[in-house]
């Protein structure tokens, strides 16, 4: 459906020069990573705050469908306009407004790319530790709207616990601010950790106040193999048990391997599964820390343990794992790609549990991840041209989510909800919660502009 | 106003043995540390989860007051029942359920002591960060609904950054949970988040989640005396600017001081004022890390640098620091006792400026506290009896409030708004974050049962 001709003039007024209606370049912000796409009738570029309000109240008068867009990298379909409307693409509102090292933050717009935030604070001896695979080219905003962590979140955290305050406009129209510039606050509730993670279902983010981490002075890259899967996830859990934190600690079983050897060559081993482990801290502390990891990697089914011989190995290793995604995608275009979360000390069952689904339904499943967090990427690599296993994709599918609820988990642990998950959701959550969700999106959406169709099944 | 005959009864029903109506008894239940008071109708000792539904139920049916309360310890007149009706008093509900080292979570009900279940973590190897002075005698369960914090704060985060997932009673009767039993999770809107401070209006915690952390190997004691707050707060601003983050890092001004020497005797030195600073972590890290400290501690002012000699020495000065609150409660019973926060940098011109109000409206202030978040006890020393004091209070507790908004700073870092800040509020939100905040209120709790006159203002 077109966009009502008054909509579409305010529009134009809000944003000249930076909106367009036309189908080929709305097509371009009409996808995600997920595969899905929908036309959306008009895509504008705000640039400051004050657009992004007359917008939302612009979209509200017309009941128009609103659709905040970071860079499009999320899994999800969360940013596929499905019911048409707007997108509104913040890629030209990416300024860092400020970087406040002696009060550890940083005030950026939603637009900023997560790397070029990561370049600007390495001067001052900062991070901000959200940090996923995508950080070259994922923006601030769509990490904020759909608690998108990556390797460091087992240490540092996602997100939710790496944020003081935002700058946001409802789906009512209203401007407000929520959280502090302080890295503590008792006023009121938390409407800044109710917005991350909401997937832009309740309000755009037009400012964010970012809590700030030193970088540590050294890191380590230390490898484990293992015989199987099964004595990796072993490991996985006792080195969570005991009380150094590795700053990443990613898992990749023995057909991810095999795929990353593509991309890293010998640097990546052949096992049953692979630990690729990341310690840091003073350099004084290392070595210590080092052992305290590697004696809770030793166990049953270790091959071989050992660190990066130097930095070409590490780019190596980490190469190859941040390659893995797209490197299945390429030979399963159609993959089913999920993010479950299960306590570490579950690992094995899940693993195990996995591979008894993939035979059942006769669909390869390739698992790899952030294990210290018990969030594995589970990649169901079916084909969609073969009838068989397109039929077979949905029970195995509900059947990864039955399995992972049983074990005390959850659905997702950083790509959301978005599109494709919306109708497992209230396998996962109880119909109180999954009310109460419903009421606090109708307080700050009332006409349900924002982001139709995403999140809350209907 | 006494409680309608069929609550009564049928509270009774829900509570053998475990009510009161006795006005004595309730009397008991009827005030907090902020020494307001006011009567409830009942108390009750809930020890089941079953039992808190059916009293929402119950309460809500009769449109009478529910009132959620630990032990009391907070200062703000939380828990105080102004409106009458019942006290919910979770001390009977206090077991540890679970200890989970390898998934570094403990199930607790709300009724737990912090101080009970720090010890019980200490064989685990774990903590749970939340430390408030009070430590030793208030309840988890109060300290998850006022964002309770303490000293350790400024480098482990408040129990929002600390718990994974809760179970509650909402206003409607309804129990649901919110949250993980992982330590990610992108799966919906962040309810547990939104109960954490929100002071028992939303929902009544029964169960909560709590992330562990390990405990740090080693730990140094550090005092550093200046010859004025207004060096010592620039000292703080330099320790929080580089790497090395403090487990503690207090701020006690000359008048603390000497209150302090009274309880520490002459550990606690004579000085315009002191930091104490606790650095943690590992035994080969701590020397490297301590330097760090010292290097960014030294500047303009200081007097004096050294190491607690020994354990008593960091025994006497902890108690002195903790002995402060109740201190300043013996000589000033009435002291309207704050916990303001602004951003670490602006610290001296907070302290600067207090002095300055202290001078205007003739009330003595004596400052201590968390100054590694940037967050002050501010103890406005007044006598309610001197009439001046008494005509000048009002004014100066909002020009304190003023200064502090206009330094980016917020009311409460980890006391919350409870009675009595609940009319500055506006100042600090706008008018939209707190309408927000009420619709919010009136889904969880649409007939405004849930200790009503508290947070938000009317």
């Amino acid at each position: 459906m077109a966009l009502a001709a008054t909509l579409r003039e305010t529009l134009a007024a809000i944003f000249p020069g930076a909106m367009s209606v036309d189908p080929g370049e709305c097509l371009v912000y009409g996808y995600d990573n997920s595969r899905r796409q929908a036309l959306p009738d008009a895509v504008v570029f705000p640039t400051a705050h004050e657009q992004v309000v007359a917008l939302v109240q612009a979209c509200r008068a017309a009941r128009t469908p609103l659709i905040a867009r970071g860079r499009g990298t999320n899994t999800t379909g969360a940013t596929v306009p499905v019911a048409g409307g707007v997108v509104a693409s913040f890629e030209r509102m990416n300024r860092i407004l400020r970087i406040d090292a002696a009060n550890r933050y940083a005030v950026v717009e939603p637009g900023v790319l997560n790397g070029d935030l990561q370049a600007a604070l390495k001067p001052f001896g900062f991070f901000w530790p959200p940090d996923p695979t995508s950080s070259a080219y994922c923006s601030v905003g769509g990490n904020l709207a759909c608690n998108s962590a990556g390797p460091r979140t087992v240490k540092y955290g996602a997100p939710r616990e790496n944020t003081l305050g935002l700058q946001a406009v409802a789906g009512t129209g209203e401007a407000f601010r929520a959280g502090y510039y302080t890295s503590k606050g008792a006023t009121g509730y938390d409407l800044t950790r109710l917005l991350i993670g909401a997937e832009g279902t309740l309000a755009l983010i037009t400012q964010a106040t970012l809590k700030l981490t030193p970088l540590p002075a050294a890191r380590r890259v230390l490898r484990a193999t293992y015989a199987d899967i099964a004595t990796a996830a072993a490991a996985v859990s006792r080195i969570m048990a005991q009380p150094v934190t590795p700053c990443a600690l990613e898992f990749l079983d023995n057909a991810a391997l095999r795929l990353a050897r593509r991309h890293g060559g010998d640097a990546v081993p052949e096992a049953g599964a692979m630990l690729l482990i990341e310690v840091d801290g003073d350099v004084d502390y290392l070595p210590s820390a080092v052992e305290a990891v590697a004696a809770a990697a030793r166990g049953e089914g270790l091959v071989e343990w050992r660190a990066a011989n130097d930095a070409t190995e590490v780019d190596q290793l980490w190469a190859a794992r941040k390659a893995l995604s797209p490197a299945l995608r390429a030979i399963a275009p159609m993959k089913i790609n999920e993010d479950v979360v299960v306590p570490v000390s579950r690992l094995p069952e899940l693993i195990t549990g996995l591979r008894a689904i993939s035979e059942k339904y006769a669909i390869p499943i390739v698992n790899f991840g952030h294990a210290g967090n018990g969030n594995i990427h589970v990649n169901l690599l079916y084909r969609p041209e073969d009838p068989a296993q397109a039929a077979a994709a949905p029970g195995c599918l509900a059947a990864v989510f039955d399995l992972v609820l049983a074990l005390d988990g959850t659905l997702s642990g950083e790509h959301g909800i978005g599109l494709v998950k919306r109708e497992f959701l209230p396998r996962a959550l109880d119909p109180v919660t999954l009310e109460l969700m419903r009421r606090i999106k109708a307080q700050f959406d009332p006409d349900g502009i924002l982001n139709p169709g995403k999140l809350l099944p209907d």
